[in-house]
C-alpha cells in the first residue's frame, strides 16, 4: 500500500507525463501550421498556452483508475479479464495509455471552448480564455490601424474573429480527439469499443449542452427533471464517465465491473455538479473565485431554482431572478428566501443522495464482484473532494 | 465502353446507394437521439431533412474515381496496384466503400454548418439553411408563448439557439465523419492513410476558413496570393483533393498516380472557385441565382478585387466597394471599371492556366503513368462543366 506523500509525488509524475504528451500533440501541429502562415500558427500557440498547466483531472482520473485496474488484474484474488489475447498480440504500450488520456483533456478543451462561444464568455477562471486573448490580439491590430471596412464597427470586427478562432479550433481539437482513438495502438476490437464510449461521450455532452442552452434562454421548460438531465450530461458524461470507462475497456475489466464504474462516476458526476450550484449560490465569493449571485444574476437554471419555482416563495425570488442589474442586496434577500423555501436543504439532500449511492457502489454490497481497491481508492479521493466542498 | 445514357443512369444509382447509406446513418443516430428527448430528436430530424436530396457531387466523384481506379488496375495494361495483401485479408467490401463516400458528404455538411454560423448566414441556395429552419421554430414556439426571461430580446433569443443548434450540429458531423473513417473494414494500413488524408483536409479547409474570415474582416492584407490560397484552401481541398486521394488510397493505386489525381484535383478545384468569382461578378443573376452584386456589396476580397486593387482604377471602385446599400447603378458602374482595369481579363487568364494544367495532368505527358482513362473521364465530365460555366 503506498503512503499519502508517495501517491502525491506518483500523481504528479502522471501529470508530467500527461503534460509532456500533450506538448507533444501540440508541438507536432504547430510545426504542420506553419506551412500554412502566421494566423493559423498563433491559433495554435494560443491553444496551446491555455490547454497546457491546467490540473489534468479527467486524465489523471483515467490512468489512475487503468493502473489500479491492472494491477487488480494481475492480483489472484483481482478481478479476470475477459481478454483473451489473440496470438502474436503484444500488451498495451505506457505511451498508448498516455497519450489517450491526453486525448481526454483535448475534448474537454473542445467542449469548453464551443461553450465559451455558445455563452459569448470571454474569461474562465479569472483569466482570459482563448476567445478572450484571441480578442484583445485583434483590437491591438485593429488599433495599429490595420484595414478595416464594411459598416461593421471595430468591436464587432474583433468579436467576430475571436468567436471564429473559439470555432475553429473547438474543431480542431474534436478531430484530434478522434485521430488518437482512431489510431492507439490496440487490437481492433479493444479500440471500437473505445470509439463507442467517445461517440456515447460526445452525444451526451451535446445533449447537456443543448439543453443548458434552451433552459437559459426560456426554451426549455425548467423542471426539476430536465435540469438534473442536464446537469448530468454536459459535464459529468465526459468528466467522470469517459475516463473511468475508458480505463475499463484498456484494463479488459470485466462487464459488470465496467458498469459498476460507470455508476459510480454518474453519482459522483451528479453530486460535483450540484455542489458547485450550492456553493455558487450560497458560498462565500472569496472561497467559489465566481462573482457573487452570479448565477442568480444570469438567471441561470439549477435545481435549487426548480425547486423554488415549486414553493410558495417564487413569486418573491422571480421578481428579480435574472436581473442583470442585481444589487447585493436584493441578492442576499433572494438567498433567504432560496434557503427558507427549503430548495437549499433539498438540494443539499440531492448530494447527500449521490453520495449515498456512490458509497453503497464502493461497498459492493450489491454485487458479486466489487470495484478492486486500487480503483476505489482513486474514487475515494474524489469524494474526499466532494465532502470538503459540502463542509 | 459506356454509353452517355448508361454513365447516367449508372450516376443515378450510385446517388440512390449514397442516399440510402446517408438515410441509413441518420436514422441510427435518430434512434439514439429519441432517448435524450425532442429537442436533440427534431436537430438531428432537421439535419437529416438538409443533408439527403442534395447533388452529392463528392462522394459521387470518390466513387466514380474508386471504380474506375480498380477497373484500370485489374487490366492488363493497367497500373499495378501497391497492394500487397496481407495472408486473408479481404477485398474491399462495396458497403464500406459507400458508407466512407457518404461520410464524405458529412464532413461537407459539417463545414457548412459552421461557415453559416460563422458568416450568419440563415439561407443557403435560396432556402432556409438548419440555422435558418430553427430559427424559424424557436420564433414559432416564442410567439406561441413559451417562457422567456432575461433581458435579452426575443429575437436575439431565437438567435441564439438556432446558432447553438448550428455549431452542435456541425460538431456531431465532424464526429460521425471520424467514426466513420476509423471503424472502415480495412487494413489498419490503409485506414491509417485515410485518417492522414481526413487529417490533412480538416487542416486546409480550417486554414481557408480562416482566412477567409480574416480577410472578409480586413484583419488579413487582400494581396493576391493571400486570396488565391484562401480560394484553394476553404473549399477546393475537401471537394475534390479529398474524394480523389481516398479513392486512389483505397484502389491501392501507385503513389505517383495519386500524385497526379491530387493535382489534377487542386487544378479543378481553384478554377471552379475562381470561376464562381466571375459569375458572380460579371455573371447574369438569372443564372448564378445569387443577389446581383452581393460580393460587391458584401466587400467580399476575391482574386478580381485583388487586382484591381493593384489598378489606378482602384480608389473609383474602393469607394462603393462593401457598401451594403449599393445601388444598381454604382454597381454596374464597378463592374465597368473591373473589366476596364484589367481584373475581369486577368482572372479569366488565370481559370484558362488552371484549365490547361489539368489538361497537361490529363494528357500524362509529364509522367510514364498517365491516370487511367477510367478516372480521366470523370475528371473529364467536370472540366466539361467548368468549360460550360466559362461560355
Amino acid at each position: 500500500m503506498t503512503t499519502l506523500a508517495g501517491h502525491t509525488r506518483t500523481r504528479a509524475r502522471l501529470r508530467e507525463e500527461i503534460e509532456r504528451e500533450l506538448g507533444e500533440i501540440f508541438s507536432a501541429y504547430s510545426t504542420t501550421a506553419q506551412a500554412y502562415g502566421s494566423e493559423f500558427t498563433h491559433l495554435w500557440a494560443l491553444a496551446a498556452e491555455h490547454v497546457l498547466g491546467g490540473k489534468l483531472v479527467r486524465p489523471v482520473l483515467m490512468v489512475e483508475t487503468y493502473d489500479a485496474l491492472v494491477e487488480a488484474s494481475a492480483h489472484p484474488q483481482g478481478f479476470e479479464s475477459t481478454a483473451t489475447a489473440a496470438p502474436g498480440e503484444q500488451p498495451i504500450d505506457r505511451a498508448t495509455i498516455i497519450r489517450l488520456a491526453a486525448a481526454i483533456e483535448l475534448l474537454h478543451f473542445s467542449f469548453l471552448l464551443h461553450d465559451d462561444v455558445i455563452d459569448g464568455d470571454l474569461f474562465r477562471r479569472g483569466r482570459r480564455n482563448l476567445i478572450g486573448a484571441l480578442l484583445d490580439d485583434s483590437n491591438r491590430r485593429i488599433d495599429a490601424g490595420h484595414p478595416s471596412e464594411g459598416a461593421r464597427s471595430t468591436e464587432q470586427v474583433a468579436l467576430h474573429w475571436a468567436h471564429t478562432g473559439g470555432i475553429l479550433m473547438g474543431d480542431l481539437l474534436l478531430a484530434t480527439t478522434h485521430q488518437v482513438f482512431a489510431r492507439a495502438e490496440l487490437p481492433h476490437a479493444v479500440r471500437l469499443q473505445l470509439l463507442d464510449l467517445l461517440e456515447h461521450t460526445i452525444i451526451e455532452s451535446i445533449v447537456g449542452e443543448q439543453l443548458d442552452v434552451g433552459l437559459s434562454d426560456g426554451l426549455i421548460a425548467p423542471d426539476l427533471g430536465t435540469v438534473l438531465t442536464m446537469s448530468a450530461h454536459k459535464t459529468a458524461t465526459y468528466t467522470f464517465e469517459l475516463p473511468m470507462r475508458a480505463a475499463a475497456i484498456l484494463a479488459r475489466a470485466p462487464q459488470h465491473l465496467e458498469r459498476a464504474l460507470t455508476s459510480a462516476g454518474a453519482h459522483l458526476g451528479l453530486a460535483f455538479q450540484l455542489q458547485d450550484d450550492l456553493i455558487s449560490t450560497f458560498g462565500d465569493p472569496a472561497v467559489h473565485g465566481k462573482d457573487a449571485f452570479s448565477d442568480l444574476r444570469e438567471g441561470k437554471q439549477t435545481a435549487i431554482i426548480s425547486y423554488a419555482r415549486m414553493t410558495s416563495a417564487w413569486p418573491s425570488i422571480e421578481a428579480d431572478f435574472g436581473d442583470p442589474a442585481l444589487t447585493a442586496a436584493a441578492g442576499e434577500r433572494m438567498r433567504t428566501l432560496l434557503t427558507e423555501c427549503g430548495a437549499e436543504r433539498f438540494v443539499r439532500g440531492l448530494v447527500e443522495e449521490q453520495a449515498a449511492a456512490l458509497y453503497e457502489v464502493l461497498a459492493g454490497t450489491a454485487t458479486a464482484h466489487p470495484i478492486p481497491p486500487g480503483a476505489r481508492r482513486v474514487l475515494l479521493a474524489f469524494a474526499a473532494e466532494l465532502e470538503e466542498r459540502r463542509a
